[in-house]
């Protein structure tokens, strides 16, 4: 085992990226079995766990240097494969940026311990991370944002939070369309199971880590579908844990109150976008986005990072904090069932940083005492293991953390009574909206009618205001008379009249009510 | 003009929210012709200036009491016209919370004084703030969030910047949909002409208000098209305004770097939704979200409230504070043109903060000096009146604001050419993606071809990966071969076959190409 880390370390590391690591295919056969998340722990596991690496782009490689270094002298028993992920595979013609071949690693190990990438500039390349998220279903992204002052400059010394962030669903679902001159629209999707499945593993995330309090963030007062539908799974599910403190927070005020006073919270959930946005806030007031890691846990696979990114001007300068992607390992260790190494190594961090041995990006004179590059940190960290940090309070990862859970996928839920009640026809024009009802008006034919016209979601017709700005996009509603039901045959009708009559019609979207619930918004002005 | 506010006053408030104000009435007509936004500061005016006005819910009507106490002390020429909205009106069967009368009341005034108002909770209720601002097309939404350190607590003492919101657009068009068990769906909706005039509004109020910098702020790294938009708006009208420094942030990271230092920031551009949660977070790490006015603006009409909520739990207690209300009113005194007694208003309510005279929100033992509540705290204003703050900065609207500028409604630009070469229809399925690509492969009749199946994004068909979690909301993209063209004809025809071949389509999303470039969006693995 020290032998194949060893090697790596004293490599040319563009070599690295791109060859496959054969040292660690040869362990790899011994423990496939062993692998799948939330094992028991096994403590000094005499076999290598295999998990795919891959040190990307920037100052990825250098951080992924020091922080193998760091796990390895700890004890770490890993395996790892390398794969081939970041600039160099999108640029190669993959808009994906990840290879096929990485795939198979991916689902053998089940592990994938990750260095920030860089995405080209420039239209057509799909997100790394978000496509490895999706495809192996890591729904849940965890990011602990810890303060650790005084060592660290922070206005805010009592924060120790973590964000349990919806990772697959809303706006990533990366589904955008043009479809006027002036009108683009991105699709946010929010699941039922997707809002199951992060609730409850928030909930049981904070049990396990002996955690008091869940918060759940949404804008559910203006998206009242998709965002309550969120905050009614927070409910539910939070029912089940009478043991655990539950609140609920409008996404503007919360983030205020996050960012004012994060010491109010504990363990927070939240749809996609928000935990992008807030997870980044959290881990900044900590103290710096550097030192924050992240883990992607789904239920066959998960991926450990630091949040940051690749930095690409910093690249090769030794300079650049390997602390996020450290700590990441230390959430892996855990994962794996490894976490006597996982505290090991966490409390010579801590010991590090409170010693003041510190990167350029925290240094500050007059509470550092050592100014030191990317590996020399990392021997710093080493030269600690065993060490337990005096002032800032030491991890203990046997006693309270790495408790076995897991997660259903999604409830079993009947059916329900699904009524086709009418029709959004979008369409793109340019004349009036009294024009265009006219128009789509004599598309109808049997028993339902225009009941609105707007734009962007304000109603323009009938009773408009002639303040109202227009886009050349135009939503025209179309429903069912009272007791009746609309049908598709009826929509291939009406839009075969449609086209007849020369709207140019761009896209449709059906209205159900569901049990009799309606499954649609009203306009704005409705 | 005074004996009309004193008679407010001195009324029962709950009888005057509902009573439309007579004596204002007659003063209307005199003064119609004046009101647009943005006219020439004229001082002294001898004429009232017609606004409208709503009392609000909550702690609405005492602080709105408050605020006009101040503003007609200080010689604001206002002649106030009374609507309903809020609670009462949404209760009464009025899904918008605003009753068909007010309409033409601000249609009038074009200036709208509002307090805060409570939705009711439960179903069916629309945002009566959403619905002002897009039927009016005020599209610009300014918060100025300043730090009054030491005399208001805060961890961010040099913090002076504005935020600009996107105000009309984004995810508020609130059009929500359900269409299977599974998933809900909101449209985002971003528009040329919503960027163009949001980001030259941007600048414009920079170089009036002597600001220096732009910062942008969007996740078009992960949302090319939309906030794609929105950035590349922001680089087109900017490169018109060289005097001014530009920035773009990814909003994650723009996030955590204002939460941590907004004193690095000045005028900040950004679509609606990242607006709504960032300007709440700068005016809380200033001090606190009661202190901060914001105006919303647009070519028809402008609206002036307080950034905070009702806060039901807390009215009628004479303890909110007002300063919020008091300094939208000061706004809003600039933008009618009467820059002088905004000033005055201004400088006397800085002196009173100074002075350590403070509301129980912001009152801190050994920096206030005395705890007001809402009546006193405008007292303690008005007898400040003429008076400027000594350790504060003075405000000089006269000097450097309020000078007139206009933004026109959008950039006229040809219509691009427009050429469909597919469609997206999403499929309501519990069954495997073989079977459905199989089944909706059978209605293919001509030279297209179902290019892919996506579930939330995630490209599943063909050559998924097995880990990848499905919903039961299915998009099949299919392409017109090479060189072929899509058309309405053909829609028509697949959603007839689909539709006979007993598939569930929930919606579809036409796919263009505009001037040859793609208006849609790759499926994430594809």
């Amino acid at each position: 085992m020290n032998d194949i880390l060893i090697t790596h370390f004293h490599n040319d590391f563009v070599i690295i990226i791109s060859t496959p690591s054969y040292e660690a295919e040869e362990h790899m056969n011994d423990i496939r079995s062993l692998m799948h998340p939330f094992v028991e722990a096994t403590e000094s596991p005499v076999t290598p766990v295999p998990i795919t690496l891959a040190y990307g782009d920037g100052i990825g490689p250098e951080i992924m240097k020091a922080s193998l270094r760091v796990l390895e002298a700890a004890g770490a028993a890993l395996a790892p494969e390398m794969i081939d992920i970041g600039e160099q595979v999108y640029l190669s013609g993959n808009s994906a940026g990840i290879a096929p071949e990485a795939w198979e690693s991916l689902r053998r190990t089940k592990v994938f311990y990750k260095a920030p990438i860089t995405t080209p500039q420039g239209g057509g390349y799909k997100s790394l991370n978000v496509t490895v998220r999706k495809s192996l279903g890591l729904y849940a992204n965890i990011r602990p944002c810890v303060s650790y002052a005084p060592f660290v400059a922070t206005k805010h010394p009592k924060m120790d939070l973590v964000i349990v962030r919806e990772n697959e669903e809303d706006l990533y679902a990366g589904i955008e369309h043009r479809q006027t001159d002036d009108v683009y629209q991105c699709l946010k999707l929010i699941t039922r199971p997707g809002c199951e499945k992060i609730n409850r593993y928030a909930f049981e995330y904070a049990r396990a880590f002996g955690r008091k309090k869940v918060s759940c963030f949404t804008k559910d007062n203006i998206m009242k579908l998709t965002d309550g539908l969120f905050h009614k799974a927070f409910d539910e599910i939070g029912a089940e844990y009478p043991d655990l403190e539950k609140e609920h927070w409008i996404i503007d005020i919360g983030a205020a109150k996050l960012a004012d006073t994060p010491e109010a919270f504990d363990v927070l959930v939240m749809p996609n976008l928000y935990g992008d946005v807030l997870s980044d806030v959290a881990a900044q007031i900590a103290g710096s986005v550097g030192l924050a890691p992240s883990a992607n846990i789904g239920p066959h696979c998960a991926m450990f990072e630091a949040i940051h990114g690749s930095a690409p001007r910093r690249a090769g300068q030794d300079s650049a904090n390997p602390s996020g992607l450290l700590l990441a390992g230390v959430m892996m260790l855990v994962h794996i069932g490894q976490p006597k190494v996982a505290e090991k190594v966490h409390n010579a961090w801590l010991k590090t940083i409170e010693d003041g041995v510190h990167t350029n990006d925290i240094y500050v004179e007059g509470v550092s005492h050592q100014k030191v590059g990317t590996q020399a940190f990392a021997e710093a960290v080493i030269a600690r293991l065993g060490q337990e940090p005096v002032y800032l309070a030491p991890v203990r990862y046997e006693a309270s953390a790495g408790k076995p859970f897991s997660v259903p996928v999604a409830s079993a839920r009947a059916p329900a009574r699904k009524e086709m009640v009418g029709i959004d026809v979008f369409v793109h024009s340019t004349q009036s909206v009294e024009d265009i009802a006219g128009l789509v008006q004599r598309a109808i034919i049997g028993s339902y009618e225009l009941a609105m016209i707007t734009n962007r979601g304000v109603k323009v017709w009938p009773n408009g205001l002639p303040e109202t700005f227009c886009t050349d996009h135009w939503r025209c509603r179309f429903l069912a008379a009272e007791g009746r039901q609309f049908n598709k045959a009826m929509v291939v009708d009406l839009l075969r009249n449609l086209c007849q009559l020369g709207v140019d019609f761009v896209k449709t979207e059906h209205l159900y009510t569901f049990d009799g619930e309606p499954g649609y918004s009203l306009g704005q002005g409705q």
